[in-house]
């Protein structure tokens, strides 16, 4: 029996096709783990245990008559709450969606389907993934396997803690501000944000359309490569090779992305990363990046207005919102047409700004978060003797992306001396996923 | 000498060419014209008297030594004046640009002179070409060479003007909202608002973005499709034969486009023409169209936002700005963010909608206007006895096209009661100006 919390789905991958691990078998174990922890985490919504042991079934049979899919061939895997699901209930985090059942997949739900992953079930995530910390008021806060009393992140929490947990080994997600890097950095998993575009978002409820992304949460690079192969519709029997030289790899070093109001354990573990990372293979190249603030600002106008444009059809059930999204369903309806305009003027003239730094660097060390993950229900946070929302903090370093679109990936590095997971930003350029992903 | 007010391009290109007559002539007699009429009519807002002698004896240089552009050579032509010029000002007919000279030519521009036309002014528009009337507070009325109590049109009026009155035999207009199709019909010529994006609008000062067009206005449609051609860059030696079977023409004609609110003369003129058009070649079909209204209110919606956005940094001069400017600048301010996004999703869907039409049809009749040129000065107009904003009238068949994006052109099609021109306005389906130029 593999125990695959401490496996990955490139070792799980191989054992399945070798016939030494059943699909039905890797299935039940998921199973299994969720009556043995769910209770605690709270990471699914809804299971489909009848569904996927049939499903696993059927890849067995495969297997058994040689029709191999790959990689993810007999794999349990989860969705996050906010694909569509043909006859699964898909919730949103939310009580407006408490009762919807879809009539189809969403894309990215059919290509995992295609490359011979099993979906267990859907994970939790903040309401409407409208927010990081995954307290959801509609189906219960989720907690984080390292620590119960604490955020996992979100809006994809459910996604990660599942995979943090070693419920499976791969989960997706979605990231319209930090929602796949954030909960991945408090969890201790890779959440790779792929460029924009890049991955199919047709049938993913929609929180903001112009910096939605779907993207993969694992617990290694090498399985985040493989789920992003996945999520494209490619070649899933290997694990792709980055198109890049990796010996003289140029690591760009930020020197002036809001570094200060960064914890100090964090600041530190990054710092030891990119010495580790530029002794091993490449060299530091000092960057100096453009305006981030304004293009977080431009990021959070967007997202405002986008949001409340999804959201206000459903605003004469006001009551059924929970009250930090209601709260910013009003303010995203106050925002002027001219400012939203002002704000993809930004995006446009940073997004030239920012490419260009990848003349000189191939890719771009951040910590992912300022702090490690937050209490459950806390809301404000105080770095340096600076006291500021949880929510502010902890999008500082991801929502730029979302805006601008390139890619960019969590990976863990490292604890705090609370024992709580510190993750690193990798950022890349436009369509450059091979390059973070080395 | 060549009296051009009844030529048009194709016969005077061809006269060129043979060297019947020379450029240096063509723009003397333009010069002498404009001497002549504009006292009157205030096309024209710059000269450039000088510049466009020099240009025409480089022209006529040319044909001496055999080096032909094509059928734009020599040819003295005008732009609107929201084109940038290098080294000539560019006014935006607004007192906030009365002393802008940039430092390079829009993309037209230099297309044009590539095509071997010779700039000979910059023509009078409504105040940042938005709106209808050409009533500039700032450069004066523009006047309708066909009746001087009446305004051409707008916002290309005085681009309109220039051609009806014969001083040249093309100009370039924009179109965001009707601006080269409305004066093109006041005027009694032809006036081409190409597919979106098909013609180039970097170096035109902006109105609003998503549904600024740069076309041409003429006084044939052979000629609207040598100008269309060179505004594309392409080759302007001949002219382009519509890639269509011309036989068996489907003419689409809307049940249901908002037909009552039509004057009387100008409903009975585009009957004709629909009638003369099928007994010639082709046949009539019948079609719904898409809910129009909605198309025409995110139009409006659009361009009310956008333009906000263009014009709010010059609001600090609230004074210099026209008053019914000044007024859709702060109406246009007031516009929520959810309710522009509500307007591009309408645009999207409407545009799937209104393209499926062209399974049917070739192309569509409708009035360009539903009204004839209004007095200089008219605020509102009554239609079989409904009172409405001239604005609101002159804009009801163009707009919509704005919006989607299908090309669409006026051409004359008889004259009122009172002598003045109607227009009628046919629509193609996307990329399709072939057909719409036939």
């Amino acid at each position: 029996m593999t125990d695959h919390r401490t496996s990955n789905l490139q070792t799980i991958g191989a054992l399945v096709r070798a016939g030494s691990v059943s699909s039905r078998e890797l299935v039940e174990e998921s199973l299994r783990k969720i009556k043995q922890l769910d209770g605690r985490l709270n990471a699914f919504i809804t299971l489909d245990a009848d569904g996927a042991l049939a499903a696993a079934d059927e890849r067995d049979a495969e297997i058994a008559r040689g029709a191999y899919r790959g990689l993810l061939h007999g794999i349990p895997i989860a969705h996050k709450d906010l694909m569509r699901t043909k006859g699964i209930r898909t919730t949103a985090g939310a009580k407006i969606f408490a009762n919807y059942t879809p009539k189809t997949d969403a894309e990215v739900v059919t290509l995992l389907y295609l490359a011979g992953s099993v979906m267990i079930g859907k994970t939790g995530l903040h309401e409407f993934a409208y927010g990081v910390t995954s307290n959801n008021p509609h189906f219960g806060a989720i907690r984080n396997p390292w620590d119960l009393t604490r955020s996992p992140g979100g809006s994809s929490g459910g996604s990660a803690a599942a995979v943090a947990a070693g419920i499976v080994p791969m989960s997706t997600g979605t990231d319209t501000g930090g929602s796949i890097r954030v909960p991945a950095s408090f969890c201790g998993i890779v959440g790779l944000k792929p460029t924009f575009g890049r991955v199919s978002t047709r049938g993913v409820l929609p929180l903001g359309a112009t910096q939605d992304h779907v993207g993969p949460l694992t617990r290694t690079v090498r399985d985040a490569a493989i789920a992003f192969n996945a999520l494209m519709g490619g070649n899933t029997s290997y694990i792709p090779k980055p198109y890049v030289d990796l010996k003289n790899i140029r690591i760009g070093w930020p020197q002036n992305f809001f570094f200060d109001a960064v914890q100090e354990d964090v600041r530190t573990a990054i710092y030891v990363a990119l010495k580790t990372a530029a002794d091993r293979e490449g060299r530091i190249v000092e960057v100096q990046m453009p305006d981030m603030q304004a293009v977080r600002w431009a990021a959070f106008t967007t997202l405002l207005s986008e949001a409340a444009h999804v959201l206000k059809p459903y605003l004469s059930r006001r009551e059924d919102f929970g009250e930090d999204v209601r709260k910013m369903v009003d303010e995203g309806l106050a925002i002027p047409a001219v400012e939203y305009l002002e704000a993809q003027n930004t995006r446009r003239k940073l997004r030239r700004q920012f490419a260009k730094l990848f003349d000189d660097v191939d890719c771009i060390f951040t910590p992912t978060t300022p702090i490690t993950a937050p209490l459950i229900g806390q809301k404000d946070v105080t770095i340096n003797g600076v006291e500021e929302e949880v929510r502010a903090a902890a999008t500082r370093f991801t929502r730029g992306m979302n805006a601008l679109g390139f890619p960019a990936m969590s990976i863990p590095c490292g604890f705090s001396a609370e024992g709580l997971p510190i993750g690193l930003q990798l950022i890349g350029n436009a369509g450059r996923e091979d390059v973070v992903l080395h």
